[in-house]
């Protein structure tokens, strides 16, 4: 059984399911199960790492698989686009930050833009800059995220690219962790949806076994929004809106909220912070993971994931048909 | 058409929606509207004031309504409890703080228990107590909410209770607007949902015309969660992780994170604040309103919100089984 939707014909996909581009912990291997299982891996690509990128297109083979990018930190360093583009990726992905002048040189050379938006400013600003593929990201997400719920930004989203852009297709990020978050981001308006944490928690991601069983223990009354996980890695975001959403750990509830006290410490909690992630020490570094960690409960392969949350879907979208009473 | 589900079973309504307890906003005309449409109307009992709620439930009729409190400021005068029993409500519902011993004297009068819940946390005190329907609450909601996001914490909520307290219902709120949201909640596992700000840009409510207008005229970027709204009202709330989401405008954009120093201007502002309030000024005063303002353009009757919902959730369920390819 499968959902054939828009995004599954634009991206010429079995499965309306996409990777989330995590930093560092989507690599190559696992785009490559997810694209094998029928949907789209795309690379983490992160911060920016050409050695790191190197490696992890190798890993996914000749899996056709996509790549994204932190935009504001890969700005920094263009030439970690065109790496990217030389490998004709099935799709490149910018979130976080202005898309030009990135967004025209992904579309003249032929490969699908994926732009991810927090809220209405930065899906007008995709648009214009002529993404094909929108990803309305909610704020229950792993890793950053803006200030807008995934359960009103959705429809919004939907009724603007009606209007404005009837060919961009949407697609749902954030809290997505089986059939029944799929089916309802098809009700809401979306194409498809785009998976993280849930894809953290499989057999085939970078995540060091600790940090996969925080996930499977934590419910999602145990993430937090915090500044205190880039201040402590020196990531300077330049834009406040975008905070990250981690496990509420021994680091994390002992920092937030006095990162300033944190700054003062930072040669020591640095070094301590990289040490403890290096050991998968998933109580003394940064877990980021989303509010989905509380309907996660085990760490298959990928391809089970993909294939679970489909059939699932199905199900649901078949036999709620029957509550309808005429 | 309609939806049989078991909140329409549990409260014997027609259609699975029910009317947040908007304080002072769901009078006993809106209530009334809701329930005459087939879903059932609550009575925003909010803050707690004698008078208000006698008007109220005399200008419900005879309408089959039900009635809620912000829990921790009823608790100050437990009497109101007692009052709104005495009228023999469709459902008491319990929202911000310990249920008990409300909850047991709600029960003991064989009065539905409905409770709001914002977290894990909540839900499992609430199952305790013995709450007949679960409100699951996101934080995209218009008034105050907690820390979850609506698409992570109905699934959670729904295992929770399948596993817990297989009889006990649940309902979502926070951000639904239209069909879309009634048939993404389903899908969620909720049997139905709660609707305020769809329903407080309704002819019936009792919010002043420019606050309607301001729903209508904002998208969903513009709501913000501020602290100043409860400050400049001196609404002391107890437990700070309930925060107020309100317009983003004038007064807000002013004092939000300046807390602080509206508080030493408190006896200037707090009477301005109310002036304009009385006055309908929707930018200097506080409006309370969610994200889902986005997909709001126009305050009709209630009976055609409710109805214009529930026949697209229909047709959604209906038709998005199509693109189930087997
Ligand atoms: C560990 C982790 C790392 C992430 N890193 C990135 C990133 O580098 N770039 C990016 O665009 N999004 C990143 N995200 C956010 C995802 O793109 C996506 O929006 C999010 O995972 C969706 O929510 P979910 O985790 O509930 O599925 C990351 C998320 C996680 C969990
Ligand atoms: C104007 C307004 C006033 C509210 N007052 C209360 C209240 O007194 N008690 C309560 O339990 N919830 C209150 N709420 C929250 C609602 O119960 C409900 O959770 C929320 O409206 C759902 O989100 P929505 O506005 O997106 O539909 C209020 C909401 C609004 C918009």
């Amino acid at each position: 059984m499968r959902l054939k939707t828009r995004l599954t014909e634009k991206l010429r996909i079995k499965h309306p399911v996409l990777l989330a581009p995590m930093g560092v912990m989507a690599g190559g291997k696992l785009a490559a199960a997810v694209s094998d299982a029928g949907g789209l891996g795309i690379i983490g690509g992160g911060y920016g790492d050409a050695d790191w990128l190197e490696r992890q297109f190798a890993a996914a083979g000749n899996a056709r698989v996509g790549c994204g990018f932190i935009t504001w930190s890969m700005a920094r360093d263009p030439t970690l686009l065109d790496q990217v583009l030389a490998k004709r990726p099935a799709a490149l992905m910018l979130s976080f930050g202005e898309v030009e002048p990135h967004a025209s040189r992904i579309k003249a050379q032929g490969v699908p833009l994926i732009c991810q938006v927090q809220g209405m400013k930065y899906l007008r600003e995709a648009v214009e800059a002529g993404a094909d593929i929108i990803v309305a990201e909610g704020c229950e997400a792993g890793g950053h995220s803006g200030l807008r719920g995934l359960f009103t930004l959705v429809p919004e989203a939907a009724d603007y690219l009606s209007k404005h852009s009837p060919d961009t297709v949407l697609v749902a990020a954030g809290g997505v962790g089986d059939g029944r978050g799929l089916a309802a981001a098809l009700m809401l308006g979306a194409d498809g949806v785009l998976v993280g944490t849930r894809l953290l928690a499989s057999r085939e991601s970078e995540a060091p076994e600790g940090f996969r069983q925080a996930i499977i223990s934590a419910d999602g009354d145990a993430t937090v929004k915090s500044n205190s996980v880039d201040v402590v890695r020196k990531r300077y975001w330049p834009n406040p809106e975008f905070v990250v959403r981690v496990l509420n750990n021994s680091f994390v509830s002992k920092w937030h909220g006095c990162e300033r006290d944190l700054e003062a410490a930072i040669d020591v909690e640095h070094e301590r912070f990289w040490t403890a992630f290096a050991a998968g020490d998933a109580d003394h570094s940064g877990v980021l993971m989303g509010e989905v960690s509380g309907i996660i409960h085990d760490a298959p392969p990928a391809a089970q994931i993909v294939e679970d949350m489909v059939a699932q879907a199905c199900r649901l979208l078949g036999s709620h048909s029957g509550c309808v009473v005429r």
